[in-house]
């Protein structure tokens, strides 16, 4: 998906939501356990029920790979079930040497046809550069996070700025608005301002809403830019909204609840 | 595996070679295309061939991603076929938030068995910690990588260090030299002997002899310790020695010549 299509969704559906399939098979309701997989029923109900509300769905590949060859048969589903038109993201962290950078990035782009993949800068260049050159397709590096670690090395100075501004201004000028994003924590609002003005033209990918305990109202006055600039996500806060028979339309009011609320953001935004 | 079952293994052997199997189904003998897992096959007679002359076998998973399904069933095929006693590693570089990092921990020491995972530090403690809490388990973590792009940010000075000294100091108070070591390119010959300075006990891996042109010499004498401390890896220079029906004679003689070069600096460790 393209950029151009992107802020068209946002627009037509008045929403910058991420669903995050962060699906656990010790979490989804116990019904569902009888099924050939779980874990794909669990995320078609989910799909089914938010698919109107949400521009993106993000799957985070840990909670597949540690099940083995079936947890990849569930991803591979759940990619195959999301209806096109809606931003897929691998949300995998992935980052190693140029070689082995292009086997992921064809892993993500071409063998799962995610639109974006998550990207871990440590690194350096040759490390992300392989996953922008992929036409239509996304990198999201990581810039800052939304987790108490961020201060281990994010928030350490290099020079006059923190390492993750370093980080964010260094690999804007490996790709472009059209082909990269950053992700930054919807914990960090002490930064995100900071963040935008670095960035003014780059959607950012925001986790940590909901259970993390971030701020969607903060994060939109802080973060929007001309073409909104957010995918917020939200995981645990929409999928585990319920544990019973009708998990699926509790989820669709939590995501219901974000969809509003971002509606209202985005009103306001073209008004100011 | 533990750390003294790791250092007799070392003395045994005379070797700390690690063998990568980043097996490239495009780059393996043609005749093996018509078995059923031909990246198995390549990869179990490459074990056979070398499992005398390692220590350690290392997995690059985005080899083995971006086969999709069958890319993890030949995965797990090989992890299984090593024989119990030479250490595995996967070559993974998972780094994610707190909950995340410990699915990818489960995905490799419970569901896959490997000893050992490589983890990329940029997230902080909260995306290591998850690694270190297995017994007889380690954490690889990327301290200074082989490649260009290590100068973009491992390069930069963070205060008076450089940002993989910080790394490497931070990451040191979160686990023992007997569940964490460290990758240190082997390219990266004018650090070598800071980073033994730093970290004087720990395992390092070191990646980036051969193909990408590290020296084993100059490795073992700037960064050897009295436990040995070293995995050198050699991936290409080994599995690709040859490409015809001998490729597995090859791979042995390429990796009996490394054999033979460690025996002799060990010995010169023992002597000097």
């Amino acid at each position: 998906m393209n950029r151009q299509e992107l802020v068209g969704l946002i627009k037509e559906r008045q929403s910058y939501l991420c669903v995050g399939l962060d699906t656990d098979i010790q979490k989804i309701p116990k019904h569902l356990l009888s099924y050939p997989d779980p874990v794909f029923a669990f995320n078609k109900a989910i799909i089914d029920a938010t698919k109107d509300l949400c521009v993106a769905y993000k799957i985070n590949t840990a909670f597949y790979e540690c099940m083995g060859i079936r947890g990849w048969e569930s991803l591979q589903r759940t990619v195959e079930y999301i209806p096109s038109g809606i931003f897929t993201i691998a949300d995998a962290k992935r980052g190693d040497i140029g070689n082995t950078a292009t086997q992921y990035a064809k892993t993500f782009f071409d063998t799962y046809k995610f639109d974006a993949v998550t990207v871990a800068p440590y690194m350096g260049e040759d490390s992300v550069a392989p996953f922008l050159s992929f036409n239509e397709k996304w990198a999201i590096v990581l810039g800052l996070t939304s987790n108490e670690g961020s201060k281990d090395f994010q928030l350490q100075k290099v020079g006059e700025e923190y390492l993750y501004e370093k980080v964010i201004r260094t690999v804007m000028e490996w790709g472009t608005p059209d082909n990269l994003m950053f992700v930054v924590g919807a914990t960090q609002t002490a930064q995100l301002a900071a963040v935008r003005q670095l960035a003014p033209d780059h959607f950012f990918l925001v986790p940590g809403v909901g259970a993390q305990g971030g701020s969607l109202q903060e994060i939109s006055s802080l973060a929007m830019n001309k073409d909104c600039g957010l995918l917020v996500n939200a995981s645990r806060a929409i999928i585990y909204a319920g544990n019973g028979e009708d998990f699926a339309t509790d989820a669709r009011n939590a995501a219901l609840q974000y969809q509003q609320e971002m509606s209202e953001y985005l009103e306001q935004a073209v008004a100011g």
